[in-house]
């Protein structure tokens, strides 16, 4: 059988066709999303993009929206990234123009089922996903069950404060998560101290996370210092989600974890210097193995979630 | 029907006899737990109580014990609280003694159990209850079911790291609400400061968190730095309880939770600013209504949370 994930994001939508057994994609394409021509548009949009790509030939669609998701309904309630969608119904919609079913979820909660139907998170029942992008998302699968909260805006990982004397985070409080280890608060923190590190390589390029981390394999003072603090944060949150969860793994995806050992090294190391006897050994950090196909295949395992 | 609920401590052992109906405490007793007579005894003093109290007229017992619990064969795997027992089998022991069924839930955890069977969180399926005592327990229900992990130890929201340039806990960890929210914390603070404070009403009396919580009353100003602060660390923390759970009932009990007001009235109004505004409204923080009986009810709502 096949599915059809829809990775929705404010500029492009990815879509894909993929098999539900294997996790193969087998067809994908990627359309803007244009905002601009309303959301009824969009959604024609995406239902003439999966027709041309499926001939119809799949039984459900999974979407993975950013913002506040209505999920019994499959309605987009508001996003930052869709400015006039309020209570937008986004799954009725599309269901109705393709004639299918139509379920949808939020994209830090569709990234971790992702994880869970054809990831590092493959037959576990206890799992911490974190996403590193221009902000920080977090899923959690607690005994099997996908934890959403009362109305379904739970799992903000990103939004766990982690020192209440750190950064500004864009949410308005102090140290959350975010504001120590989405790529945004790491270019941040290497221009605040450009003034400190005029030589750093950092400056020689584009500042992005991308390359901070590619100037830690260089021994810049700058990047190991950005690196180091990001690892420092990530493992206070980190343990944390481990001491209230006691998750089987932790898995961590978006660009940030690109970064690869650079980062995963320390941050396993500190983290088991952390977490309660108890816990030591009890879990795994892991990069997200999808990559750049975790938002498509995260979108499809939402359908599998749901009629499982 | 009647359930006998058991509250171990390393002192004393509570036992009440509870219509599960009604929550209603029908007889108790406490025996001590007399440790040093070995686990062997403690149980079959535990059952002879047990019979003394109910002539076995029940149908099944529930205990809450401190220490990390394998609740699927009723085993604590060890205890601070009881120090020689590793692996003891302590509800299959009991069982064999009386003939019925026994199941055995870790202290925190049967005390949001009981939350939710009789207390708080009646009817709710989102529940974060915290116990403010010599340490600070913590128990979710989410989506209905208890949050244990894995291996049965999650839901350590006393071990949620708050501030990483704080206080050091117990667990050698700096900054843990449990170093900021616990009994034993707040007269740590008064101690700390008494160089500072030494005119303070605090010091005239025993250090009691109660009496501290009392002196607030009397606007003594040590001790309302004191509240200040318990009341910044507990708002740090439930709000990232909140964004990861979005509950709808935070719950919280334990001796220093009977500060009442004084502490409940500005940790609302703090959380309340601290939340992000999606999660404005969405939740209640409740002090535990169960008072002295939340042990026995707890211990007995295991039962309930099994066979249901």
């Amino acid at each position: 059988m096949k599915i059809v994930g829809v990775d929705l994001g404010g500029t492009f939508v990815k879509i894909g066709l993929v098999n539900e057994k294997s996790g193969k994609i087998l067809k994908k394409t990627t359309i803007e999303t244009k905002v601009e021509l309303g959301g009824k548009t969009v959604v024609k949009r995406i239902a003439e993009a999966i027709t041309n790509l499926t001939n119809n030939d799949f039984y459900a669609v999974g979407i993975g929206s950013p913002g506040s998701i209505d999920k019994e309904r499959g309605i987009v309630r508001f996003s930052p990234n869709f400015p006039d969608w309020h209570n937008f119904e986004l799954a009725p919609k599309l269901s109705k123009l393709l004639n299918k079913n139509v379920y949808v979820e939020n994209d830090a909660n569709s990234f971790v089922l992702g994880e869970k139907w054809f990831g590092a998170g493959k037959g576990k029942k206890h799992i911490v996903a974190l996403t590193l992008g221009t902000g920080v998302g977090g899923g959690v699968i607690s005994h099997n069950i996908l934890i959403t909260g009362k109305d379904g805006i739970g799992a903000e990982l990103g939004h766990v404060i982690i020192n209440p004397n750190g950064p500004l985070c864009g949410c308005g409080n102090y140290g959350c998560l975010e504001a120590y280890a989405s790529a945004t608060a790491i270019v941040r923190m290497a221009k605040e101290r450009r003034k400190k590190f005029p030589d750093s390589v950092i400056f020689k390029d584009e500042i992005t996370a991308k390359n901070i981390f590619e100037a830690v394999k260089l021994n810049d003072r700058l990047a190991v210092i950005i690196r180091n603090e990001v690892v420092e944060a990530l493992s206070i949150g980190i343990t944390s989600f481990i001491h209230i969860f006691n998750p089987e793994v932790v898995i961590i995806g978006g660009g940030v974890s690109r970064a690869g050992e650079i980062l995963f090294e320390p941050l396993r190391r500190r983290v088991e210097e952390l977490v309660m006897p108890t816990f030591k050994g009890t879990y795994k950090i892991v990069q997200s193995p999808l990559v750049e196909n975790a938002g498509i295949l995260g979108a499809a395992s939402i359908v599998l979630q749901r009629e499982n």
